[in-house]
């Protein structure tokens, strides 16, 4: 009677139960099997809380770090990328994937980190581009700060370097309000220029940003060319594509789903240029040229760019992992000028001028 | 009489007049061999308010890049130095000499920089590295700036890159009072410690400081320790010299011996040190290691140097001049350690462990 009920009951519930965390295992499995290595916040955890956008936004990074890698090292066949995973004594970690001295690739590192703690009102301050005061409660704002970012220089010339990172940041004020913030963008370094990768690149760019609001791709894509400039060459590091900081509007859903669709569009972007490429013959002065461009790259990197330079003077950040945009190798000649109308001049120029690829 | 006595007179004062022309002519004669190119002030100008300490610091910048630049060129016969005059539009100039690609310097950089003009009240202020203010008269503050720097990249691996620097500002005030400053510094940078040239280095360094006052050298040695450390990697560029800023006591007169004395022992310093090495046979794996710490000394110069940073943030700097300092090619490997025990690490430690090399 009543007892069989309750055991029949106790019975289908438990079926139901295990019947769940089947299901839960066998998605754990597949999730597992797309990553490079398990998240920093445990898979068990983010599917705990799997309605919250940290954990969506945490499994977002995962994935395109898991898709770019995979499609990298199909296109590097002998080399492998090697899987780091770190901690962060004051809270979070990392997992860092590199793939060195490849037969395309001379230096692809993908990289996603974690991080939470209690931050100082003045580098909440320093964090936001806009420069946005935040009011903390004894002096101190919890926070938290996830991120894929990733660089890709291959070794052929004629191949470009590639780079792109998506963000995400939380930052909860004194009285218990949360700032909430991203920022990101994938742009381009060739060594040469060539119109058809410049307007393919840009291209399913614009695509992932209309899908969203028209206005984002042109807003976006002069924000690139704005930040990417290296102010005292006149140049900028490459010929661009987007990149964006700061953004809190129109909704968080919103946002994360135009994030999501540039964090997809990574390697649409990237890998059809790369197999086209990858395989051109390079004379030995093509290289040079590309390793002169490298040397601009780091001149970008350690004078200018934001998230290189919070990197560094944040206390327990990884430097191997902030550094591993360095490309292997660069190269500063004094005085060096490409003598007119070369191919070297034809990029300078549009680096100097950057262009409108798509309309 | 009268006549004939003025004419004898004006006669004898002729000849006499004749004489100190000539003589002017051969010291200008002279000066001019020993110089790399005429003086950004002028030869007729330097020699006419010669008893000024810009004059006479003018004249020390240039005399000793052409006594390095010379002892430089005789190490690599084969290698001459380009030498480039160039003018500031805002005041000034300079004059660039590089060795670039040599047999035995990959390379090998004397500037000489006199610039003068008008300053803000906030650059004056970064200027000085105590950040002393200074009262303008409407916003505005004449100055003048002059110094020798000079970075030298050997190719061999047994050969240390070495860098040095003298200069000296002169800043107006609103109420007519001049301040005024020297800065400078000498430091080596090996690939591989030897120990033999670091006491070499250190002892022809302290033996120029102690002649002026015994508490210079230790004081600007451990300032050299200090400020060539690169934050995030835990380690020093080098393995020192000195290096003093800001400084206006006890005498101009007392402090320009002092930076006399340093120049002329950057020869004495490090010519020595080429000699002995320039001939020895090293491996791929040694020239590796040289290109990684070339990595490390782009990341000290872009990052952290001040001279660096100040140039390519002043309007109308010479940055082909600034970042001659760069060299030729550098290189960054993922988490690269070498192993215990090796002579990688046995540099590795005395970067992060200063050692004292002369008593």
């Amino acid at each position: 009677g009543a007892l069989g009920g309750l055991g029949l009951g106790l019975w289908r519930w438990r079926q139901a139960a295990m019947a769940a965390s089947e299901e839960d295992e066998k998605e754990e499995e597949e999730l597992r099997q797309r990553f490079m290595a398990p998240p920093v916040s445990g898979l068990r955890e983010l599917r705990r809380r799997r309605r919250e956008l940290r954990s969506r936004m945490e499994l977002l990074i995962m994935e395109t770090q898991g898709e770019v890698c995979r499609a990298l090292a199909a296109l590097d066949p002998g080399a492998a990328f090697a899987v780091d995973t770190w901690e962060r004594k004051e809270g979070g970690g990392g997992i860092s994937c590199v793939l060195q001295d490849g037969e395309v690739f001379e230096k692809a590192g993908v990289n996603v980190s974690v991080v939470y703690g209690l931050l100082s009102e003045e580098a909440a301050r320093q964090m936001r581009s806009r420069g946005k005061s935040l009011k903390a409660k004894d002096g101190k704002l919890p926070f938290c700060a996830m991120g894929v970012s990733s660089v890709i220089h291959p070794k052929n010339p004629h191949v470009p370097t590639m780079h792109f990172n998506y963000r995400y940041f939380e930052i909860e004020e004194a009285d218990g309000t949360k700032q909430w913030w991203f920022g990101g963008g994938t742009d381009l370094t060739p060594t040469y220029l060539n119109e058809e990768d410049a307007v393919h690149f840009h291209k399913t760019l614009k695509e992932a940003c209309d899908k969203h609001d028209l206005k984002l791709y042109p807003k976006y894509k002069k924000w690139c060319d704005d930040y990417f400039y290296i102010k005292h060459r006149g140049e900028r590091r490459g010929i661009g594509g987007i990149f964006f900081d700061d953004v809190d509007s129109p909704s968080k859903e919103e946002v994360f789903q135009f994030v999501k669709s540039c964090a997809k569009a990574v390697v649409p972007c990237y890998v059809p240029i790369v197999k086209r490429h990858c395989h051109d013959s390079f004379t030995p002065e093509e290289k040079q040229w590309q390793q002169l461009r490298r040397g601009r790259y780091v001149e970008f990197n350690l004078v200018y760019d934001r998230g290189t330079k919070f990197g560094l003077l944040t206390p327990g950040s990884r430097i191997e992992s902030i550094l591993m945009s360095l490309p292997l190798t660069a190269r500063w000649e004094y005085m060096h000028t490409p003598p007119e109308s070369s191919k070297e001049a034809e990029i300078l120029e549009v680096l100097r001028n950057p262009k409108d690829w798509v309309h």
